[in-house]
């Protein structure tokens, strides 16, 4: 398979280009029936589309999103959603004295040397757009999903630059995430990080920093044991998001400098019956709410790293298509720091690891 | 498709259980023509095998791989290949007293709920057991990519505990790592790692750790854009091994913390043609080897953190699968760290993904 | 992965209702350096619209191609490309009185037994509007397939009704086959056809037929063994097209009632170097241009059977979503005979499978 | 994916050689909790075992079939099901003299043109031994689905040679297919082709001939729009086994000159609930039980052509590998029809069909 799809009985496969005419994606596997229109889609959009705040790119994009195929009456019909975006505010001209240059830590280079020819575009293909397409094909996962289990996505920035945010998972809650221009449920570390951001952009540099997912609700039982366990394919769903360098679930870095009867996380019975398929709970939640690679009805909390915005103003050194050296100062419109708009990215790749799961286990065991 | 095959045109589907009568697996789309015996094949079984050395389980497995097809005249056909070990040494009495718990952090409970049953007697597929299959798959992986462009799997310790260690990637040998029964290619800290391996082995305790994957001599263009990026196809290889709870590449975490203008990697051009395509490298490499997903030519180095294995002797608190409380001791043959044994898994997954991924861009742009 | 994709590394999915926006189509893995254009799609989508003849449907539809996404100054880049066409000429108006009723041999019943929803607007998903996606995805296999080998797709209809054609396959020429409203080359079949067609359209009654598909200068090697043996995939081809029921390759049914003795297709050693990686070719081509799943380098040719149109103006008896019996007459715009415009749709089919292999067989054999 | 697995959901992937060490299958996906054990599979492995009647080749195999996972205490446990049988009556020497010659019609040539090197023991991939894999797991997929639904595969001869039987689907029994040798449960017809078939044998000839698939009480539902049709799966099935050179489904080739006033099914209500969703049925079935390539609830019933076998005692023409004329007669152990040890495999793939698309169902819309 080509690398544009993902998942497996809830697929989507996405296609556009940064500055090409539009953006979108095909979900195909979607059951019938679920009540579906553009109004449950683009509320998602507009968390991640540009210009939404100071601290964002100021390229002026609506996305307004379409509906084109798969909905009849209001509902999904069973067959495949077409969902799409024009691109309104693409300038090309921004990016034509970049075409005979390499980068430095852009994808210029690797798509040129793989296909030996490159959309430089706005990074073509590259170009974090295409999560757009993620976005609005999530959305429609994530209502299923609330519907089905009252499934919550809930992440949220925990660090930026070198400001951490150690607020509580049970404290999270989405409007304390959508209060904070930043996405950082912590008010004293959103201000914090908020003004770091606002500096990095004067400065004309950029900077990283970390999301922590938060999946509340998840039904025991989800995961295939082996190759796709949850948490490799919540890897993969995260590791496949532009600029992003590391995953951990549970514990997980932090978890390796432990001693198994630390991190051990005891079963007990609860007086709750927490799911409905058991009244088993564990004490702690170490393992990040996956065992064997399967959920075990606990939270699912992971953390996704991403690398500073390569984009800055700043001059680099680089070289020339042809090997020569040369600077480079990126201007255009850019990112200072990717975390606030990635945050419903990371809500979406989860959501559509969730519901394949979610369908290959009714198809097994359901 | 269910969970237990890997890769698409390298393609691996295991199966077997810990007290089962066999592991095996078929590796299908192995090109043909390659020179392959068991002989090729053991030697990366013998490093993952139980027994090997004082600080890794006493189960006592010869892990003896048999070729079943595939290969004629001493070269594959292009056909599927089957490789199998016999299970000589399994004892499922055992884990008759544990069929009615849920040991905690094992799969036990999320299998069962999820299956409505359980092999009990070792973990069953749950097992770390399985991976032997894929050692077995990947060391052809390996001797393929080997042969064809030079390129070295050189996986090692750098963690274990809170015990790390600093040393620089140019200076690992395959040499030094198995020079270390913990894996580890730095003398200093892999006799600390030795011995609190062995402290907690005496206490019925177990540690968790971190082992560094390294790559070199990969080719410029490998990885697919978009979802199969290559960061995302090792990071979903590395969290399915088991006990494995987080992976980063390149800078990981750390280039979280940094800004844009300290993180990119410079292109420069090298004197020396450092691959058959391309004479420009990057000045440094936090980017671990790929760009936009795709591979630079440059290492590709990145991450893996496991947990302490779940397997303690010490008494923990548990609840039977009727959901009382009880306590528990794991009695039975179990590493108290994993990590030694892990480093030939590592290389195996990378090197399953690296093969796919080769054959993948062979197939588009080759 | 659900159905509405084809391919496994040149691969197509498609969207988009009979009555609904738009109709379209994601292409992913085609090889970048292409060049390519709506030129190069849009004859083949000619070829197969309504209103083209006055023996087809009177819908009255440009079907005008839109590229997308995965050109960039004239060539494919790589990346996903996206064909689409809008809808112009829809008239859901024509099925309001249809939506409680089940069309015999129609996919009303089932589809609503399977998704409890039902898009009744001309078929929805079902209708064959669905193939012009695949006959636009084709045209860029056909294209690529002819640049690098010389291939070319010469369906061609050999029998309408009790009426057929034994034209030898040597003389069928794209002149000839175009030639013909019917896509006959044979210019006395022909005649007769289309004087059948008329007269069935006059009485409000369809006809079936059959097209035999021809492909010439095929490279050895092509097909996978095992279950993707090329006879196999082009099956499920050509049977995953509306009206198709049946399907044969080589001598097919009548072979079966034949003898090893006069089947078999001894070897000859040619003369001529008939393909690039041989000189060897068979006296008889009873095979089909397939041995063991495997291409041989002759001309494979098969056939495909299509059933009369289900919609027809004469009364019918059905019932209707409730089970109470009733009578029906199908009214709006269909085509007495489908065969005409299918001989596209089955060119687009073959190409996209004999891509699909080159791709394959180039990963593993290339 | 390479071409040795088959399904999605329901996943087989097979492995061996006719004369390696074993040929076997690895089944993924099987729901957990079906009763299972060798006992299961045999019988059916039985029915298509070489040397059981007079008319079969003389090889002798027990085929006895070994469950080596996915079994516990007797039930499946949902994880991967590894059948495998050993080959014991191997006898390579017998084509020690073939191995520089192109057996005429068998896949030695298109084998070693691929792939560059072919296992000259008795076609090794190529050999219909493979079936054996399917036909074990193919057991699997219809003990699950007459347990859940009643389904039955009652496959049977209609033709050998020109020799027909005209047999009413209503009157297929499995008692009275296996009461003839030949598998054709209509005794007059089974006495003539048994009679030819014998003479064939004595001839060093060999005679193609014609399989009918049949399938009762298949639920409304199964198939999937588009691509994945329950026709084009089937078709893919059958095609995919060695000597098939065609398939239909309901009327077929036949249907192809008739009249739509003719075909079309007329719906009916039924006093009779005849399937469990729907009191509604069809007075004809020209349909072969599907509309638009889902399952309607009426009998599926399909044709399937196979050539004549290609191993004939009789002197042919051929060349050697380096393209010398030269004569061949195919001795070794061989079947002058393959029809009777078919029946079994034509009943597994469709089982592995209806199976497969039984889960994907059920995941979307179950």
């Amino acid at each position: 398979m080509p690398g544009n799809s993902f998942g497996q009985l809830f697929r989507i496969t996405t296609f556009g280009e940064s500055h090409g005419d539009a953006i979108g994606v095909i979900v195909d596997g979607c059951p019938p029936g679920l009540v579906l229109s553009e109004k449950d889609i683009q509320p998602d959009l507009d968390r991640r589309k540009p210009g939404q705040s100071k601290i964002t790119t100021a390229r002026n994009e609506a996305d307004t999103v379409h509906i084109l195929s798969g909905v009849f009456n209001g509902k999904t019909t069973g067959t495949p959603i077409m969902l799409m975006a024009y691109n309104k505010d693409a300038k090309p001209s921004d990016y034509e004295k970049l075409k005979d240059l390499y980068r430095p830590s852009h994808a210029d280079y690797t798509y040129e040397l793989k296909y030996g020819i490159r959309d430089w575009r706005g990074s073509g293909r590259a170009s974090a757009r295409e999560t757009l397409a993620r976005v609005a094909a999530g959305a429609i996962a994530k209502k299923y999903l609330a519907e089905k289990c009252g499934m919550q996505f809930v992440s949220h920035v925990i660090q930026v630059g070198t400001i951490q945010s150690d607020i509580a998972m049970d404290k999270v809650t989405t409007k304390a995430i959508d209060a904070s221009l930043v996405r950082c449920p912590d008010k004293a570390a959103s201000d914090k990080m908020l003004k770091l951001i606002e500096q990095v952009r004067k400065e004309g540099d950029s900077v990283g920093g970390i999301i922590r997912g938060l999946i509340r609700n998840v039904p025991v039982g989800l995961g295939e044991p082996v190759f796709d366990k949850l948490p490799a394919d919540l890897g993969k769903a995260m590791l496949s998001i532009n600029a992003v360098k590391g995953f951990d679930i549970g514990s997980g870095f932090e978890g390796s400098a432990m001693f198994g009867s630390q991190h051990n996380d005891a079963f007990i019975a609860s007086s709750l019956r927490r799911t409905k398929q058991s009244q088993i709970i564990t004490k702690t939640n170490n393992s990040g709410g996956t065992l064997g690679g399967i959920s075990t009805g606990q939270d699912i909390y992971f953390r996704v790293a991403f690398k500073p915005v390569a984009s800055i103003a700043l001059e680099q050194d680089t070289v020339t298509r042809s090997g020569k050296a040369t600077k480079l100062k990126v201007e255009g419109r850019h990112d200072p720091c990717v975390l606030p708009r990635a945050v419903p990215i990371v809500d979406a790749m989860a959501a559509l690891v969730i519901m394949d799961h979610y369908l290959r286990n009714k198809a097994q065991n359901g």
